[in-house]
């Protein structure tokens, strides 16, 4: 893969392949596993308040010189904090999630922070683009955890903000295979950012159960989650039948706000509790076969990328 | 597009591209339009009962010399006099969906007719290739119509099938546009299947107020219907706004069922009625921006596909 293009010169990366800053998954370990391959790699602060970031920020410094993100949801309570340790930290790179793009855009440019954000319809990238975002995230409804209304599938999204934006584009949603990265830049992305496959990686802060949950997920083994309270992809376990339960017999907000309950995120993916903690994990669950390390499924990922664009250009 | 593989074999056709045979769309005026455009194209015969099915076959047959299909419901309770009607007509193609591929396979290849099955998972899609089908119609969840409970994704499923499958693989869901047909090829798909942006052309046999309903669609304007009964993809309307409700409120199967009624698809799609009428669209919908002619459609996609190839030859 010999890439140049806004993606790999806005972050100054070798290849176009970022991290997605999962909460309990994306510390500086997996963070800079990812960078030092040539990437992006993102600390996901969402498991994180601002002093634990901190931290995170300063050992993935301490032990890479390479660019790197953060990714922050937008609806934490303690977004301020977060932000303002991002400018303090002088980080250079902000991926926003999960909220309003013009709350902190227009403050982050000021200090010549660059900023992502990840959106699932062509609405909210048009928002993103009109606040000055350098980049969008599209996301379609296949990736793991918190999901767009719109439930758009990455072959639907992509092509529509390719048709609607000028800034670029990073596809996200589904990608665990080098073939998928080719069919990303086809679409027109000029990056593709990747979760579950990097959350069963070895440098993920994951727990092992969950990891191998990841490598046990058949096609079948996802489910979208909690329409009526924020939709959610994770793979299925006794949590997720309580919920349909209770979804098929048209459970209220409240009552679904009780079975969630509090820290699901924590208990599945970092303390790995297989029957009652949240699983998030995206389709591309499927496609994931082995625990390995990061430079492993990065020569993987573009042996299969290099393989599927000289077929197509044979063909 | 200079393409020769084991698609453009199977069906002796121009262009890998294969017109859905979706019910009240896929007449022979449709399908003669695809295949006179050098794709193939499918008669739908879940509209029709056999001696109008035969009256189509013959009608194509006047009116053209090119290859064509005839697309199955098996779910269809009158299956055996439809595919008895396939066999006599001499017809070569026959599209299978909705049903056990097993049941009819076996016949028809002894009759020399190629046999491709609609799939949308791997279970499937591996059921079809052991009783011995030619290919299959990999279609993903964004699709318009009925949908597999599984929920997969194009980009998720073509992968998969891709990774599992040694028959060649059509990509189906989500499709309209000429990039994304290089893109299913980039995932290993050997043809490609459109549905809702041929539902609009000018030779599909729909309502015009059914065609305009997908040039005016959005992003944001189909949704998943029906999960307790048979999923169904749709442009909103009265008509899903109460199966949502109805939904939402843990309604039964028979209350669902009392809902849908008989003939939504006929009234939405044939009748044009656009309040009470099933009106089955994929998420290309939002793709989909004039009434054109297959000719013109063919041209477009063509374009297209070409300068995203040229592009990811130059990148």
């Amino acid at each position: 893969m010999q890439i140049k293009n806004r993606i790999t010169e806005l972050f100054n990366i070798k290849y176009p392949i970022v991290l997605g800053g999962m909460v309990w998954v994306s510390g500086w370990k997996l963070a800079k596993a990812v960078s030092n391959c040539g990437g992006l790699g993102l600390i996901g602060a969402g498991s994180m308040k601002a002093e634990l970031l901190a931290q995170h920020i300063d050992k993935f410094r301490k032990n890479s010189t390479k660019p790197f993100g953060v990714n922050i949801p937008l609806l934490r309570k303690d977004s301020d904090d977060l932000i303002n340790l991002i400018i303090e930290k002088n980080v250079e790179i902000v991926f926003t999630s999960a909220g309003n793009p013009a709350k902190y855009t227009d403050l982050l440019k000021k200090h010549r922070i660059k900023v992502v954000h990840v959106v699932s319809s062509v609405k909210q990238a048009k928002k993103a683009e009109s606040v000055g975002c350098d980049a969008v995230v599209g996301e379609g409804v296949e990736a793991g955890g918190h999901n767009g209304i719109d439930e758009l599938t990455t072959f639907t999204l992509i092509t529509l903000l390719k048709n609607n934006l000028s800034i670029p584009i990073i596809a996200a949603g589904g990608i665990a295979h080098g073939s998928q990265i080719a069919a990303s830049f086809v679409l027109g992305a000029e990056g593709i950012q990747i979760g579950t496959l990097f959350a069963a990686a070895i440098e993920s802060s994951a727990h092992s159960n969950y990891k191998q949950a990841i490598i046990n997920s058949g096609e079948n083994d996802t489910t979208l989650a909690f329409r009526k309270i924020g939709l959610v992809r994770m793979i299925k376990n006794n949590l997720t039948a309580r919920i349909s339960e209770a979804e098929a017999k048209g459970a209220t907000n409240q009552e679904l706000l009780n079975i969630l309950g509090e820290k699901r995120e924590m208990r599945g993916i970092f303390e790995g509790d297989l029957n009652e903690g949240m699983l998030e994990a995206g389709q591309s669950a499927a496609l994931v076969n082995c625990v390995d390390s990061v430079k492993t499924i990065f020569e993987r990922l573009l042996t299969e990328y290099n393989a599927s664009i000289d077929e197509l250009k044979r063909g």
